[in-house]
């Protein structure tokens, strides 16, 4: 459903077009300095317009804490943020009711939801509610850096199309009038050996289940991935070098056992070409029970992509808040 | 940590060379016709010397009901099996407590757990405990079908050592003394449209949460997966074609926005070459600081990816089981 | 924490004097109409000032819907409403720090939060949160009351310091310059046999674990409750009377072996006396470390057992609103 | 459902005529040392037949350890202990099926469970389960020790049938040929400040929640309890002595506002008399739809209130274990 942790518990609500979207924190620990401008570089990594490829719609997104917070420290009880949405153009999407867009929740999401759900801008389903995944990250961040100050979580593109350069493979994109995926990488390092919990809670168990609640991503691998479906054990074991558990090469991406090793925490994730493509498509008018030509109007990214860097780090800090919260390497008071 | 799912909740306990391993199910619904014969065929499936390149190591594997199970029906209280750890040579490891075997969690076991884990053969961390996890699967595949007799779930390999043909794939590590990895898909037809609690308890986040909890696997893709990193939009959506949700391709894997789309669930995963690899090694000796030559004797798969099918099956079947059973379309009596 | 419920799940925050108290429920069925206007009278019930002995504080109270509800009827996404607190006085607050108030939470709230708590009128401990319950409780009796019109969930004051003629009760107060406890009942009629899931999760279980949240509350007995410690087996138990599950007497509250059997579920809660007595106390100046004389300024309830029936209700609504979905009696859709 | 706790998670199953009943631990600590005789003396409490009023059933009661010991030390990986059920006479129960025992589960285990439930000597209703209880009891008060050699968690019989002194009271069922109830209380001394979850895990939520787990218990009251509805705030308020947070007196049963406060943790119970009395009772034949005579043959206990001290200690425990984890002052490794 819509909450994820076992003791730093992060509850995400809202739609693209109703009033806000925001977060409630539950079992975030006291004494946290927190204020909005701490949000404010990560929000502005997550928003579009500022590079080639993502879409110009803008909000303030300033946050505005409803509890948890006082003197700007968190007091202990649940922290609610929410942002608001303001720049919302409903239009646009009241008339495309008929066409479920290809690629998007809108006919899944009618038919789970009895046509009761907010199909305004994707709903519940829309990127905008990364946002939240976002606000998350932040104050998962300064947990983690109050825990080990070392500790550095870094997610970045590594291809658009194909492209490690990231404006050839945008271009691409434009070029064909299309949108276009990506992969992206995630490394974490500093993470101290000894976090996740098998059997069912593995350090892979619990990063893909949050990763997988990011709009567009279709695959992750750990280390080697599925390179290593093509190699020798002898090949893909990493031979330990001392007692700190440091290995020399690092094919199993920090994660034996499910549990970290003490080496760089290394995943990637592939992100689906953006659903909404200035291409006109064929898809089922649903009134009329015919196929029909449509395009998609209103404001997009060619490259989801892009925007997730930001977001898979997020992501990953609060789920190792919440795995160093039960392994008490991070203090909840 | 060792339960999983929210209504249909799998606990698995056990170490590969203690009693017993075993697993309790709460939440299974009563009246299930269960017999010890109906965990033959996957166990079967499931076991080592049957084919090329799997371990000779054989247990009876007979499953035994603590509880839960009267007049061969389930009761609807917790469903209790044990498998009696028979077969078990505890010397064979005893003697490499001072080599952390690579590629295992060996070392970071000891690490997490103070020393106070039980070593032997892997201990918890065994892939002796992909027993409970078939033996948890029997059951869901079971009450699946009870709930949709047209409903399949099937896994098979895809690759190894990057050949098609498996045999082939095995020679190559037979011929290498070596162990080598592979590629599994599983695909599940005729699942019901509308499965899955976004935002956090996606089809994608449910499945590969508890698919990481397999030992040995590093990666999940959906549908297209990675490839999609090279994919327009255009290509990449699939369109719908009529209104039970029926689409044209299936690049999204069965899965948009997190929920089930009516097409086939078709994910893929990469499993390592096994760690126990009959080739010489170099790692540390922890008693005596020194990098050694070390090498692992017993009983061991080349390519344990050759036994994963079954469990892979087994896990979608139990996370399936506890969506359909929160979707009411599993009655819980 | 502040979570509650295993599928419709309550979400609880805000403090006494920050911006705002609210709700996400998550696992809200889509579709049920929701207004403003539904809550009226349930917070009206809740206020205080309209009747003897309760405090002159009033907000507007007004739910303010912040995700969750489209077209008048709520989607399946997060249901969240907050309410704004509007007429706060903290500087009645601020120079209380020295003494803790006897038989509020301030002391050990400061102590488990190293200060970090809000402690302005209780803050995440005040009685304000009480009308976030009880805002969960209207959406949980609109639930209750579509799966089954018959059914109703009604509590009332037993007694007020020993009378059960509750304005005797209060003028007791009255007059000694005192704040003075009480019992309250709930009834529950034509709840479907078949309720609750033990072993741990009985119907007194999750039933007392919730109630237990409402601030004041310190005992809850089902039935003949502490009576039946007076009593023989051949007087407590209630005879079947026929098929349908009817008995004779209804010694066990409707609850036998932690399931509801089809005849009314009774419990009574005990409230303690309001912490916050006009009567002057001796307590601890933790700034001095002496004991000083103290008296509580401010607005405050005399008896707050008056202001409870409607938040048990609301309560009990949403506990059984759970187990209902559990047990499929309640669509989820 | 079966499960309880958010890190040390004690899971339960068996039925009274099953092959046997028993626990997982999951989240037990690793390195406590745990072997059988460890049990002997709160399961030779627990057992019957040593007292007046007790059933002379008895087991041996021997604890199996089926995972998670080595060494005699706990692993951290799953703790499972099975107890065999030996002494059954299943026959006893098999000729009563036609009459739901008034007063037990039988009738509404059958409607809710479609009549597949186990239904000899009350299968997963049975008392018999309360030794896995007793049994998770003795490992959380291990480590309650280990964190806090000071604290005790002591319960005893406050009164049988009215009476204080117990054979007194028992000798009144014996006189009448009838079963009796009692009220049990729990002290637990030592127990730290800052102890509980609010809003929703209070102290007296979680421990309540536990408590009603244990067959035949109707109410509990924390401190004061019920006599609190006729005290005056003034009376009832606890006055802070010193910065320790003992007070004066200590009506408030150690908690205020959900969370422990330093003084003596006091709540007590109240155990309705067993449902199966020596006395003829009048009730439905099921299959007759006839009311007729009927009465109970078979081994049962008087005052079942007797066996219930080591139980509530034994839930005591085990809940305070798991808060003391989450409030990170039990170590979890």
């Amino acid at each position: 459903l819509n909450s994820f942790g076992k003791i730093f518990r992060v509850n995400i609500f809202g739609e693209s077009h109703g009033p806000s979207v925001g977060i409630v924190v539950d079992g975030c620990p006291a004494g946290i300095p927190l204020a909005a401008e701490d949000f404010f570089t990560d929000i502005e990594r997550r928003k579009g317009g500022t590079q080639k490829g993502t879409t110009p719609r803008k909000e303030d997104d300033l946050p505005v804490f409803l509890s948890g917070v006082f003197n700007d420290k968190t007091t202990g009880a649940p922290l609610t943020i929410v942002f608001e949405n303001k720049n919302t153009r409903s239009a646009d999407y009241e008339k495309l009711r008929s066409f479920p867009r290809p690629g998007h929740a809108d006919f899944v999401a009618s038919q789970k939801f009895g046509g009761y759900e907010d199909y305004r801008g994707g709903g519940h389903f829309s990127g905008r509610l990364t946002v939240c995944l976002v606000a998350a990250g932040v104050v998962a961040k300064k947990i983690l850096l109050m825990a080990n100050p070392a500790l550095s979580c870094v997610a970045s593109i590594l291809e658009v199309g194909g492209e490690s350069d990231v404006e050839l493979g945008v271009q691409k994109a434009i070029d064909a009038k299309d949108s276009i995926g990506g992969v992206v990488e995630c490394v974490v390092k500093n993470l101290s050996l000894g976090v996740g919990e098998p059997f069912f809670d593995s350090v892979e168990s619990v990063i893909s289940h949050a990763v997988f609640a990011i709009p567009a991503i279709k695959g992750i691998e750990f280390g080697s991935g599925f390179a290593a479906a093509k190699m020798f054990g002898s090949q893909h074991n990493d031979a330990l070098e001392n007692k700190e558990g440091k290995t020399t090469t690092n094919f199993s991406g920090g994660v034996v056992g499910g549990i970290s090793n003490g080496n760089d925490l290394v995943f990637r994730v592939v992100v689906k070409p953006t659903s909404s493509t200035p291409k006109e498509q064929q898809t089922l008018n649903i009134q009329t029970d015919t196929i029909e030509t449509f395009s998609v109007k209103g404001r997009h990214d060619l490259c989801i992509a892009l925007r997730v860097p930001v977001v898979l780090e997020a992501v990953t800090a609060f789920v190792l808040a919440d795995l160093l919260m039960l392994e008490q390497q991070v203090a909840r008071r």
